[in-house]
């Protein structure tokens, strides 16, 4: 890891980097909560995207794919909660774009420099009635309260907002990176239910931006699983306004290492936040393996244990069964040898060489009660390492997908 | 489908066909369930076996896969529930060969000859005081009533045995397959905390068996799923030892065809049997998929539906969210049109053309309380056609896995 000066901020929100304003209201898709979202920056900002990999690309995916693929230039963003806008068919092509073009006619700017992300029960037709009158209405600002309102609105199933910000010194320039996501349920990289969103106020091409953001979903957003379900409208949307004032950022610059790791951590704060919010969830389960093939083996061994129903359903009832990691790091189709792994959760080791240890299960059971578990998986296979997090499966994970829809 | 003439036996167990013995007793291993069970053949049997693809094996998977590779002929199998002996380094192998051996003393066959099986916790030593005494102690039979405590030896989270049996006449002889399995968590393919024993009279040699048993795997005991788990101890087994008379099948038999599919019903019904059993399971999911590319897709893309967490909370819930099915479809990684698929649940359809249908509710909601669910895809990409089979995610399964180890 790069030694970097980089500042957590305090009262973090999608509006901290300047030059941006956003808003979150109740329109009328859901009964009560909010559920429309507007981001807006006062200049057409550099972008970059990263989507679901699931053939099944909901309507707003598909649309702001092509928009930023057109543009590469972003000033607004619209976002709804309440419904996916997926599997609709032509009619839901012909929503995501009138929301697209709603949003472009309100603010007199063009219809491909605004995204649209939606969330929610899939298979509905988007309610158009009360998101056009939601987007005449809305009203955008900059303070906390705006910020935190954008963050509400995009919540699902989610218990908590997640919001984060990092500022971080760049040509003697404070530059701010902020992220707000939503989790919570079909969460599984490559990527799950999940949106985020990323502002910036530092000067950075729309190319780097997208190089710097594929890289950062690799160990964050694409190393968290919830239940395995990969969502029709996973978006994360990175917009870069330059209004910081920096000379424009690339690997050649001398302050990128830095730019580099805070963006990173906003990052890994959101996929964090939104492992530890998945539906049902009580504990976030932190795994990180060391030792193996290569780095991709090891996010993917990860992975493995984290989102495996046996390892989650464990945790829960605090039950330090590390047969269940051990099988777990067997069927992830890695290279490994059965015969040197080595385990340890929390401070406790109790594999080595594949061979089960003498352990304190009275101090596995009060760790396991912890709200942050860590496990840690020494594979003396190569020099790979990686992270992945994920959340125990609970009696209410069945009870929220039991009747979501309904 | 081949027309045979193929017939379920009515009184069906593991000793239905000739020749075979059977016991099943409480050892000692759980507190007072039966947990020890031993199959035997009065003349040596042609083997065939298929085994976990976990990299972390199970002792007895080792010590049965090697076994059978060297001898080619199994004469006795002995098997247990409540400790799994994986995870258990060389202690584990010494305790799975010392099973081993002990059956062999008792009926003076080679070791060479005797399978072993183990199902139950995984990651700590087998208790062998039980099972030495258990093993000098049970005594076969061919009963209905020793097949019965055979099946039951063998369940751990199981609700129910699992027995099924046919007969086909091959050369005018009368020839029975009979099957034993054991579910019911760690159920995924390639292949899963199962076990399975196959008994025929048949005979056949041992490498036509091992063909023959591998393609029934995939299309039944591969393409069941319960949580994505794959186990460290999965196991089928085959034994033929001949007793029916008939000349030695071969692909090029007269008779083939009609053997080929009563080894296919006797797989696929203690497929579908643990895919019901599954833990906590209220209901049997059934995915047929059909247009696929190729017949594999098929069966990878039913296995995705069935195995989807929010399909199968969906289902559990009694709702008719073909939206979660859809998605399934996109993520499992075949090819697909996304605006050419047709979805059925039950005799509804929801889906055609990758656009929602306007459907009954009221009857997808009473279709769906029922105890079997069958979910029927077409893809319109190709003509590869498969199956696979599931069940719901409950409550119970939490409950089952949160405190299991305790």
């Amino acid at each position: 890891m790069t030694t970097v000066d980089v500042k957590q901020v305090v009262a973090k929100h999608i509006v901290s980097p300047k030059g941006f304003t956003a808003a979150g209201m109740h329109c009328g898709v859901k009964h009560k909560k909010k559920d429309l979202a507007l981001l807006f920056s006062e200049v057409p900002a550099s972008v970059a995207g990263v989507f679901t990999t699931n053939a099944i690309k909901a309507a707003p995916v598909v649309v702001t794919k092509e928009t930023i693929y057109d543009s590469r230039t972003l000033q607004a963003v619209v976002l709804n909660s309440g419904n996916a806008n997926a599997c609709t068919g032509k009619q839901g092509l012909a929503d995501a774009k009138q929301m697209q073009q709603l949003v472009a006619d309100k603010f007199m700017i063009p219809a491909n420099t605004v995204g649209v992300c939606s969330t929610g029960v899939i298979g509905q037709h988007l309610p158009m009635e009360p998101i056009i009158k939601g987007i005449q209405e809305i009203e955008l600002g900059d303070s906390v309260e705006h910020g935190v309102h954008f963050a509400e609105a995009l919540l699902t199933t989610d218990t908590v907002m997640k919001n984060t910000a990092y500022t971080v010194m760049i040509d003697n320039k404070e530059v701010t990176i902020a992220g707000t996501a939503k989790g919570s349920g079909m969460i599984e990289p490559n990527m799950a239910t999940m949106l985020g969103v990323i502002t910036t106020d530092a000067k950075i091409d729309s190319d780097t931006l997208q190089t710097l953001l594929a890289a950062a979903t690799n160990v964050t957003f694409n190393a968290i699983t919830v239940d395995g379900d990969t969502s029709t409208n996973d978006t994360v949307l990175a917009l870069a306004n330059g209004l910081a004032g920096n000379e424009s950022l690339t690997p050649e610059h001398a302050d990128w290492d830095a730019f580099k790791e805070a963006f990173r951590l906003v990052s890994q704060d959101l996929a964090k936040m939104i492992a530890k919010d998945g539906e049902g969830a009580t504990k976030l389960i932190e795994t990180t393996v060391i030792g193996a093939a290569t780095n991709e083996e090891a996010i993917k061994i990860a992975k493995t244990v984290v989102g495996s129903p046996l390892v989650k359903t464990a945790v829960f009832g605090n039950d330090a069964n590390w047969g269940r990691i051990l099988a777990a790091v067997g069927y992830s189709g890695c290279a490994i040898d059965p015969t040197n792994v080595f385990i340890k959760i929390g401070d406790e080791a109790v594999v080595d060489g594949g061979e089960p240890l003498d352990f304190s299960e009275a101090y596995l059971l009060e760790y396991l009660k912890q709200p942050e578990i860590k496990i840690v998986v020494d594979l003396h296979v190569g020099e790979g390492q990686g992270k992945a997090w994920g959340c125990d499966l609970t009696y209410d994970y069945v009870q929220i997908n039991a009747t979501y829809r309904s």
